[in-house]
């Protein structure tokens, strides 16, 4: 019955993206292109990380009105790392508000390395996007609920982003995450000496629940309906379903489109101009607002922390379709499509 | 005949704001509830500025198809200050091209005060919205030059942004900023040590012609003459004239959405969601792209640096009008109008 | 038998301080002057340290031949918080070595505040009389013990610098401590990070043991027999026992010299310029090398977190007798005594 | 006449040194060991350094009662560049006094490096030993008098301090320095923005000011001279000519001991405990108080900035003769002489 809308919308020929076949045979082009880069190296930092295969190159899109398309390794699971920030920010959102998530964390980039040990003008940390701002986000969800009904609850949300397609939790994972942590944990304690947190927070609960929320799994075909999600303005393209409100998709969007990338956000807005967040499994999530979500995957990331095929094909994309945030200006006459 | 493609469209019903009276109506109403607030106060750096006067507040706007609009002081000369930066940039696009310009100034948002004594990763100023990356823009322009003939190119360029209309220059101004510049000369003997500038750029010409920028006169109405053009393309929607290039255009809307309104961009970007660039007169340009320019002035400032009544009434707007960044997502269903 | 030597000094009239009484009497002015001082109020960051009384002063001496002297509180216990940095840094140099411990601490004052999230240019903590040092200095200490046996260990050599009289253990400061020691974990996790411990340290149990060290309990008058053994060359003028190596000594004279007061260490240098160190509990250490140990206690601080009444009573010290390190200057025709 | 005081201390036999022969074979053979020493390179961030010749090498002593001993190069005159720190601090202090100076420079080692676009918490630059406070120094000397005048005064007082002996200007390297002084620049304009000058301060002509004043010449030999007037109190061991004042002197002395050292200083506190002042041209001034001073010249420069061979001499000082600090410890008993 999820598939009636889309069969309805194929014979009035009103898909967002008209001649799809023709698109996916461009994509298909950037995917082959971006496979011949050998850039990069994978995360070392935990050894479950490390062992990844760097040939692992996997591509899936679906469109708001549910037109998927696949290429390489999309059903290999990976860890959503950092890329979970984004959505436990719109998933808090939705369950508390924006006006409480931010009287805890800023919106502003921080023009500082992700974990640097600094909190913003007013005591918080820079954005939900950073390392300290994400624990602050954990901290905000659920917080009177016990451990176990916390993951529980979160991981249900999830479920309902990836329309019951792939979601996993990788155990070993999350125990090197925790065991490799310092960073994480000078930042917890610098945030409670500054009294950042609400009232009531317990610590090293709140570091468990951030890491495990980094240790879920999805597979890039998995992670294109997350996407799609937030391009859809909160509501799953396949099954119809309002996961996230649309004041939450609006803010997520903002904050990925100008803290996503890591300290290369900055030049990926210039250059790229699309909502995006990049994690250390060498998974990007890039949304298309009301066109498409896209995720990309390849463990080889480059100095900032970005996967080296998922940056270029971010930019080839751009560069033949319609897609910066600030493409559709008028005069632009350009040979770039809009598919 | 500048007004002809006017008349075709109006006959045609196809302006961009097809219900133009109303719409102003509810312009005029957000006018006068912020000309009820009496908060900040008005830059007192230099004298020049210190003089202004806090109960001055206009408010104009011209659609990209040329329909304008005016409340209030619209007609009394300021200097665009700040609001000079992005233009600076604009142009400077237009003459060297992008990559030319990023050799020496990054696109990152800098998380500091916007005279901050800092350089980024990469030994270059942040961007052009902050002293730094504006005093590098401007060595840029044209540097080989007199430095009559230098201001003389940019006069013209800033005159075919306003389509001849009011364009001025204040010269007390002028002399002032020079006077109370200490923080701008560190800056650029900073710079200059770390060999930031083209080789054969001359410091002190550089800065004169810095602050001879910061000291051009606009009105509100020529004003938005300027974010009209941007709001269009770079094309001047009165004259039709090409001033900016698309690209050129394109990357300053990129900046102003990330760094424009000072420490406050991050926040106005999330709030806002419009490219805006603000200045220490208590000018704020705003940019609907595709839609209109508005420009709004009004001396007294907030804590930021931004004006109390410019700001207010780009959160009233958004708050009326679909026209945050990613305020059109699909699911959308609001009480907001689509103009 | 320990005073044996004094008897004997006494018959020769060769004490280090000849006319004791007279100086005695100038000690007591200088005292009572600084009773008057109300300036101030007790550390308030535990509950244990914000009971303190303010009207607690006490100030004892002992010289490097064994004569003492004391006014006040001198006899009511009070923890030695940051004063046991300069001690515990000296007994693991006689422990392990100048050069190991200087393998992972500097001996660079930071230019910072005492608990600063920072590291020197080499990755280590500036100096074992900042937070981050001490900590360090901490877990070099008998690193291999049991946590019992290292505590002691180290009790026991701090029981041979005070010559057997007063030296405790507060459980509730500790406990306190330890509980409200965000900004501790912090620096401890960051210097992990940075791989800055040897390899096999234990760090919630090096935290303890740092904790543990800062709630040991003297009172003024036994503490004036720590700065005297400090004072004597590491060996203690009561008893005899060299508990401290002189190269120890050395060290921890320069550090205590040009760090021991927190941020106004520099500042203490030019104007008294005498090894000192404080503790949040109020007490400050004072060494007048090859003539005397002076503990000063007094719970109001100053805004450098240094007590009132002992800073005043240091400057009022060096203006009457010549104990300033470069006062013994040739030429130095001054009306300073020299007792 | 000058002779005199010497020749009857000759007989009398109380020489500070009183085998002042077998002392001078000791400091021969320490000569000799860092002869040997080829690393580090010349300063050459002007050319006038760069064409240094790095054999050169030259130490002359001079003790408080007027004994000499030279060896090497100690009749090359070379630049005293940041030499001059102390020796303006020292007459400045003279002329104003100690509170006057210190209302514009602070008296705490930055720990940061020499030339950092810092101001510490009451915004003054740290100490008089840094550019920032040096360049203050130079604007707190005489600051009504023209240009020629005040040099004039400063060369006069300087021409006391060695004793009529070697005094130059080098116009070559004056010209260099104001040439390549963009950090200088900065560093002015910084804190003139910050409101740190006196009243009436010319920011440029400081500058020049302070750009001669390094740009002074001395020889190794009669840099001897004003180390040791420096060792003697202030009062020139050959002339009896006070020239400074012993306050002005002890604070100096303190000063040194802190910060001489470029960012080695703590290290050098530590290590070899005698207040010192490097420069870029490769010079050390060591003071060991109420003995000698010494003029160390070789200009190969170490990371630091200080000249390697002069490092190195200075630690082989300490480890034969009693001269650091906290040396005549109580109980030390070592292998050290006691000249």
């Amino acid at each position: 019955s999820e598939n009636l809308e889309i069969v309805v919308k194929a014979f009035s020929s009103s898909f967002v993206i008209p001649d799809f076949r023709n698109f996916c045979q461009l994509i298909d082009e950037i995917y082959t292109e971006c496979k011949a880069n050998t850039e990069g190296s994978v995360a070392h930092y935990i050894p479950q990380l490390a062992r990844s295969n760097p040939e692992h190159w996997g591509v899936s899109l679906c469109t708001v009105d549910g037109q998927r398309h696949s290429l390489g390794d999309v059903n290999v699971p990976f860890t959503l790392q950092s890329c979970s920030k984004p959505l436990n920010y719109a998933l808090a959102l939705g369950m508390t508000g924006t006006d409480r998530i931010h009287k805890f964390v800023g919106m502003e980039p921080s023009g500082r390395y992700f974990n640097e040990l600094v909190l913003d003008y007013n005591n918080k940390p820079h954005n939900p996007m950073i390392n300290a701002g994400a624990i602050m986000t954990a901290a905000l969800i659920k917080p009177t609920l016990s451990a176990a009904d916390r993951f529980d609850y979160v991981f249900s949300l999830y479920k309902r982003l990836v329309a019951g397609e792939y979601l996993g939790f990788n155990n070993a994972v999350f125990l090197s995450e925790r065991e490799c942590a310092d960073r994480n944990f000078a930042l917890a304690y610098f945030m409670r000496e500054n009294k950042c947190f609400p009232e009531g927070t317990r610590l090293h609960e709140t570091l468990d629940f951030y890491f495990q929320l980094c240790s879920l799994e999805i597979t890039a075909e998995s992670g294109a309906l997350i996407a799609a999600t937030l391009a859809n303005g909160g509501i799953n393209p396949l099954t119809g379903d309002p996961v996230l409100t649309v004041e939450a998709v609006r803010n997520t969007l903002t904050l990925m489109h100008s803290c996503g990338m890591y300290n290369y956000s900055g030049q990926f807005a210039f250059k790229v101009g699309l909502p995006s967040k990049s994690g250390v499994s060498g998974c990007v999530l890039v949304v298309v607002p009301n066109t498409m979500g896209i995720c990309l995957w390849s463990p080889p990331l480059d100095s900032n922390g970005n996967s080296c095929r998922s940056v270029q094909f971010c930019m080839e994309l751009v560069s033949r379709f319609k897609f910066h945030n600030f493409d559709n200006l008028r005069g632009y006459i350009s040979t770039k499509t809009d598919p």
